[in-house]
């Protein structure tokens, strides 16, 4: 569905480093060329990162692909407060295996990897022992923007970035036969809805309900069609009903269209709400059968209306949240999606035109994820290393 | 647990049967006596019903004893409006059979049996044919207030009665160990939170959150600790400590209590919420365990407050309602209870005091259900029958 897309050439003058950033890599490590934050204010500037040398179990990366996740924009403009400045977003990454620690074996130089939202956690809570790292005890360590507890203490720098450097147990491998472009927004917003179709154990012949349509929202139509889930989009637009059908649903239903969400009533199992913003979740209950559930993705800054609990009752819903996916449930998504020709609908974007993809996203002018060609970034010297 | 307790003596002159009530039971039928409302303002006041002949199918049921549920109240006020008058209440029902249609086999006179909620569903929609009749799509009949399609659209009247006529596939066998009083109350409080807490598959060594300590409540408590989880009781109230652990809770923290609250935190996998009051939910989503849910069993009439989804997402924690149990269920839950001793902690009533009964309930003054002793109702002549 997602052939190979004309990647565009590398700006021909590079962005200069960032006197702010730091200049100097520790040894063995590498000076990677990125873009991120200096301030709330400041929007997307190059900025030159110090990664790490590889220790025993790490996987240096070589990065080629970053998907541009709506996150990244909240956490660069300061909108989720708490973060140390500069900063580099990105858990959206593709590239491959440049160096290897001592200890990995399950990695070669050349591979082609993929790095998500998670590069650390615990491993010792019963959530990391289950597989579900992103919901450690202890924390995980987000891909930026957190304190990397086994590193010093440094603040994890994310995919806008030409390298990284990745613990191997918070690596995935990425499939030959996905386009690694297309395959990059499959890391946080595959992930994402993959994990609640499966938890709730979507198959063939089961109705799958989605909320919104946009990075997210696309991907719970692919995912949940290539499971063999009848799709039913709800969309407040009129606008978004070819899309949606050219996407893979079977049906859209019109939200604000009170006959149409009458005539949905008690027909879904499952719905994927993908809307970030406050809308009140009590007629899409309506749409539910019996031991329906619906899982929030997206949460709001301001408060979602009541529910009404008699809408659970009658049929004995569930309103659940999920976060992201584990990391062996992102490799089993990437091999899914492998399996049944499934990617992300991108737009490629240089890293000079980032400022300009933010304020697109934020309009809702995107079908249906930018992805950073990370070779337009500039390319600093390295240090050398055997 | 519950010991067989005294039953009060019969009223020395039962009062006399309302006028406006039939005077005539149909052929081969009975005329029963019982309490009901004749308007929203009236109370219970006697009243006589005329009950069907036994059909094919049916169970002719002598009525011991009638559980007294809130719903009952808000019924037989008229707070929930469309009733039809005059309304007997009740499906906590307990009695023996005393006659049986032609095609009954699974019943004889003289075993005593039980009605819940359910006297009828249409027997063909997935949730009937799942054993789910509670959910049954074109609406389950009521055991009082309910048009009962099968029987010419008469309206259910229920358990404050000497007798009631149900189809056999709508009534359970009530175990002879169990006390048949304290068992009436689990035809409604017992399934309703019996339910909920099979259906999340509660298992030795789970910890089960109970909200609020009523009728609900405290059956909630001891069939949690029967299945082998730990127990922790929620309550605003310092007076209500002690009874909680004397009904078998291992735990009670004070939810008005922020530090006791946050000492709960991630401790919990599954909470049965049986308030019936607005009251935020978000304290609790805070002390489940990852996976874990809330099931709300109580309809409060006035909006509760808005859910936190990030409370949900941030540990894939579901909430969730639940409405009673199916007729299957009902059975395997008295199996249940006889074979681990559990019953009703029980006030009994009689007839005359039933209004007492109402305003003592509505104050929450019961520890923890009133039933009826149907032997204090009037007992009318009967029509002759073979």
């Amino acid at each position: 569905m997602t052939p190979g897309r004309p990647v565009p050439p590398p700006l021909a003058q590079p962005a200069a480093p960032s006197a702010a950033a730091p200049s100097a890599a520790p040894s063995g490590g590498v000076l990677a060329a990125a873009y991120g934050a200096t301030s709330p204010d400041s929007g997307l500037v190059p900025l030159t990162l110090a990664r790490r040398a590889p220790g025993a179990d790490d996987v240096e990366i070589a990065i080629e692909f970053c998907g541009l996740c709506h996150s990244d924009v909240h956490a660069t403009r300061g909108e989720w407060g708490g973060k140390v400045w500069p900063l580099v977003p990105g858990h959206e990454i593709v590239g491959t295996v440049s160096r290897v620690g001592s200890a990995v074996v399950d990695f070669a130089v050349g591979d082609r990897v993929g790095v998500g939202c998670i590069v650390d956690s615990c491993r010792t809570c019963e959530s990391c022992l289950d597989g579900l790292e992103q919901y450690c005890e202890n924390g995980m360590t987000g891909t930026y923007g957190a304190v990397d507890r086994r590193n010093g203490d440094a603040v994890t720098q994310g995919g806008y970035s030409s390298s990284i450097v990745v613990d191997r147990r918070y690596v995935v491998r990425v499939p030959e036969s996905l386009d690694p472009a297309a395959a990059a927004p499959l890391l946080c917003a595959g992930v994402t809805t993959f994990s609640p179709l499966r938890h709730f154990g979507v198959e063939e012949g089961d109705v799958v309900g989605v909320v919104g349509l946009g990075g997210l929202g696309h991907m719970a139509v692919k995912l949940a069609r290539a499971m063999g889930a009848k799709v039913v989009v709800f969309t407040t637009s009129d606008a978004k009903v070819a899309a949606a059908l050219e996407l893979g649903a079977d049906e859209v239903v019109l939200s604000r269209d009170e006959e149409a969400m009458a005539g949905a009533n008690r027909s879904i199992d499952l719905i994927i709400d993908t809307v970030a913003a406050p809308h009140d979740l009590n007629p899409y209950f309506r749409t539910l059968r019996v031991d329906g559930a619906l899982f929030q993705l997206g949460l709001p800054s301001e408060p979602m209306p009541p529910v009404n609990p008699g809408a659970l009752i009658r049929r004995r819903i569930a309103y659940a949240g999920s976060l992201i996916g584990g990391i062996a449930e992102t490799q089993e998504m990437l091999d899914f999606c492998a399996e049944h020709g499934v990617a992300a609908e991108i737009e490629m974007v240089r890293a000079g035109q980032l400022n300009e993809a933010y304020d697109r996203m934020v309009a809702g002018d995107v079908k249906y994820r930018f992805v950073l060609d990370a070779s337009t970034l500039h390319a600093p010297a390295k240090e050398a290393h055997a």
